[in-house]
């Protein structure tokens, strides 16, 4: 009978402190890098990333992408495995990943696609001297461009700094 | 001689391999939940949130808060860990928790401070009739309004779909 008792008071209290699980199932939380580089520091929000950049007077990447394009997913493979992009960004950038345009058109000179990078020095300003190879398409990056991100990222950061 | 080589060889790989680690160690990625309900959907950003609320035709809810607010830490303790509000979120709305405030100033009528919560009707309209206990921060919740909370969240949900 006590056992009995027992067992109705584990199973309630089991019941009670049991977390919230949707009906589809348990889902894995998303984070802030979206795969981006799980290492490093993601500003949430565009404002956010300009405070920083600001405060810290470090240049911002901000990085347009989407999750079901190839395209987006190819280069994020590529930028996230490779250790000299993700410790440049990690020391000497504020950065941003947005799946949602902002209000801001400075984000997008040139139209809305994906991926598109851009960089925004400290005192706020876009620079539209840091682009890849596509003159439809001035801030895309290709699977093959990586060595021209990897220049453009250090650009990014001597050119702020000589020039501040 | 060749064990050695191999040796060589093994480190090489597990060098090369490696994945980015920063100076300061390792870090735990940040959720966009950051501890408001990790099983919700959170969206990113306020656009973002904006085109969701208007797609799904679902109340918006805003949370602002800061991590280094004790009202914020008390109030999300108790949010995150009922489930009846995590549930209803996570069917009836779309959520969205911000540390920084945006540039459109409807999400802050009268004041920022935190916590606070905004409700947005999926017209877009920031609803003024939602509102807490305090005549100085009409959208703050302390920890002893949970009840008042919950309410709001019924009603945000109930008066919305009746109106619209």
């Amino acid at each position: 009978m006590i056992k009995a008792a027992l067992s109705v008071l584990l199973v309630l209290v089991a019941v009670s402190s049991a977390k919230y699980i949707p009906k589809s199932g348990k889902r894995i939380p998303q984070t802030l890098s979206r795969g981006w580089g799980d290492q490093l520091i993601w500003a949430q929000t565009y404002e956010e990333a300009l405070y920083w950049a600001r405060l810290r007077n470090k240049p911002l990447m901000v990085l347009f992408h989407l999750e079901d394009c190839p395209h987006s997913l190819e280069f994020k493979k590529l930028v996230s495995e490779d250790n000299g992009i993700q410790r440049t960004l990690d020391e000497d950038f504020i950065v941003l990943n947005l799946m949602y345009e902002t209000t801001d058109k400075h984000l997008s000179p040139d139209g809305q696609y994906v991926p598109r990078v851009i960089f925004v020095d400290p005192t706020m300003t876009v620079r539209a001297d840091i682009i890849g190879r596509y003159s439809n398409r001035m801030y895309a990056y290709e699977p093959v461009d990586l060595k021209l991100f990897k220049s453009n990222i250090e650009k990014a950061k001597k050119l702020l700094k000589s020039e501040l």
